[in-house]
């Protein structure tokens, strides 16, 4: 294996904010030999996410900032070249945190799952069959707990995970309204993802959108935005609301901690609920929302968009995008052999 | 009857902020004659809470604001006089809605509960065997769930709820630790109400305090405050921990919102959860409350104080001093006869 070369994005600084191509470098070092209980994974498609913004920043988060000199924490989706693991035999296709490089060296423990659904293209398992997939899935139900009937607003509702749960929800008989930037993506909403009504938060007057989208209120808020649309929102929310709190992507930076209306005494008034969760939360039943979704995609019934761009070269300017309402769909890199 | 007075306080203009003497006054009628259905009853406690500030105040809140020339709503006991209600027989105690006022005559609406416990003083149903405890109950078990060996934070620590919410937490085998306002309160929490830790928030260093008293963070905050005490809390959260909202009593208006530092990214980085909740979402299960808190006070095992005033009059002017943390324990109007 000695002649085998492994390009790895490293974080060479930390980035304040939202990370740039310049926080990153592409080394190219040799594969070395696996050990005992080890495995050889190639790489097909790494991830880009807007966590990876957390995850490389300073402050205190949900998972250890990523080291200066490490190779970048990220989702990916390879194939087992050599092993010496029986849990995973040369072939098998597995799903976890094996990093912005070409090649990952695992024990098996940045293992998330191992993809069953190898008659679907092997992307989607770090899409709609993936953590956005999971996410939504848990998100909503889990912790939105809709009813059929109910209105749930989702904000970056055009977004890999958001677009997913607009779906959801509208399969379980809810009402469901998305906000989104641009008109593009309002369209989209509509369109594609099957929101029974969309507002562009970019145009003015997003209060009464929201309270004409929703002559009912507001009964589940899935938010991956913080900030004005949120703050919109909870003055709609209906008694014993859920708040699902997803993301914070219109906040560049919590360091000084931004400020913002009081939301206790919205909760207190409607005795409504706001949550925070993580898709590792429910780690242990990852297989339950796989099943639950693939069958979905395959019938055809839950819709998705994918971003890939090519090569590792493109990695380290990949994440900036995502907070500019740029892109459409869940964002992938692709690799030789993919 | 139509010799029979009935003193009743009327809410004489809306006030912005803390309702003062100033804007109630005392109107004397005679009492009419009850009609078919009806009962009379006479009061003999009426309650003092800080919940009265929004129901007087015009900003929107969870019931509709007491209108002006209408008699204050409260919390009262009586005892019925004369009934015309066969669910309501002479002589039966009742609590329930029945205003700022000596007599009331109703149909039943406004009862809340019959009071079984007339062993023990009945100025108690309006306190620990009341909405008191009715709030701490089902807003520690039911919202903040509490498992045994977590840490409970209490703010308005030695308070009329706060203290019954410490020292249920207690008996179920928390970490309790309190926040009051002043030395007399922070010392009645240690010796009175069996906090492992109290803390003085007019103190300097309440986010220092606050960490040496719960080493192992926060799993429960029950706040009655909102304002700085849970911006500093927050920061010392543990995953998954349950804020339940039951009072925002450091804010004295929301006319216009308040701002503070926003709370979502706190909640998705710890996977936790704010829960507002209001004692009359839980209605259908008030006596499951009263029946586990009844014995712990026949047992000497769950320690409330009262601050009796006495006679109608003080009714207008005792609110005003629950916002400045001068009261020690529930405050109570006793009316002749009680």
């Amino acid at each position: 294996m000695s002649a085998l070369q492994n390009r790895q994005v490293l974080l060479k600084s930390r980035p304040v904010g939202i990370p740039q191509a310049e926080h990153f470098e592409i080394r190219s070092t040799p594969v070395p030999e696996i050990g005992e209980g080890e495995s050889l994974v190639r790489n097909l498609f790494l991830s880009v996410e807007p966590a990876m913004r957390g995850w490389v920043n300073a402050a205190s988060n949900y998972s250890r900032p990523v080291g200066i000199g490490e190779v970048m924490r990220a989702f990916a989706v390879g194939r087992v070249v050599q092993s010496r693991n029986p849990k995973y035999p040369e072939g098998t296709v597995v799903m976890g945190l094996l990093g912005w490089q070409e090649y990952a060296i695992t024990d098996g423990s940045p293992v998330r799952r191992i993809v069953k659904e190898t008659d679907l293209p092997l992307s989607l398992s770090l899409g709609v069959l993936g953590l956005n997939g999971i996410t939504a899935y848990f998100g909503l139900n889990a912790v939105g707990q809709p009813k059929a009937g109910e209105t749930v607003v989702v904000s970056t509702a055009a977004g890999a995970v958001g677009s997913l749960v607009g779906q959801l929800a509208k399969l379980q008989g809810c009402r469901t309204v998305g906000i989104a930037g641009g008109d593009v993506k309002r369209r989209l909403c509509l369109e594609e993802f099957a929101y029974d009504a969309a507002i562009d938060y970019r145009e003015p007057g997003l209060e009464a959108s929201l309270a004409a989208a929703c002559p009912d209120g507001v009964d589940v808020f899935f938010d991956n935005t913080s900030g004005q649309i949120s703050d919109t929102v909870i003055r709609h929310i209906n008694r014993r609301a859920r708040i699902v709190i997803c993301g914070t992507a219109s906040i560049p930076s919590w360091d000084p901690w931004p400020e913002g209306p009081r939301v206790d005494r919205h909760l207190l008034n409607k005795s409504a609920r706001m949550e925070g969760f993580l898709a590792f939360d429910y780690e242990h039943r990852y297989e339950e929302a796989i099943d639950f979704l693939a069958p979905l995609v395959r019938k055809g019934q839950l819709r998705y968009r994918e971003e890939i761009l090519d090569g590792i070269e493109a990695a380290p300017g990949s994440i900036a995008d995502l907070y500019e309402s740029r892109n459409l769909g869940k964002r992938l890199i692709r690799l030789p052999d993919a």
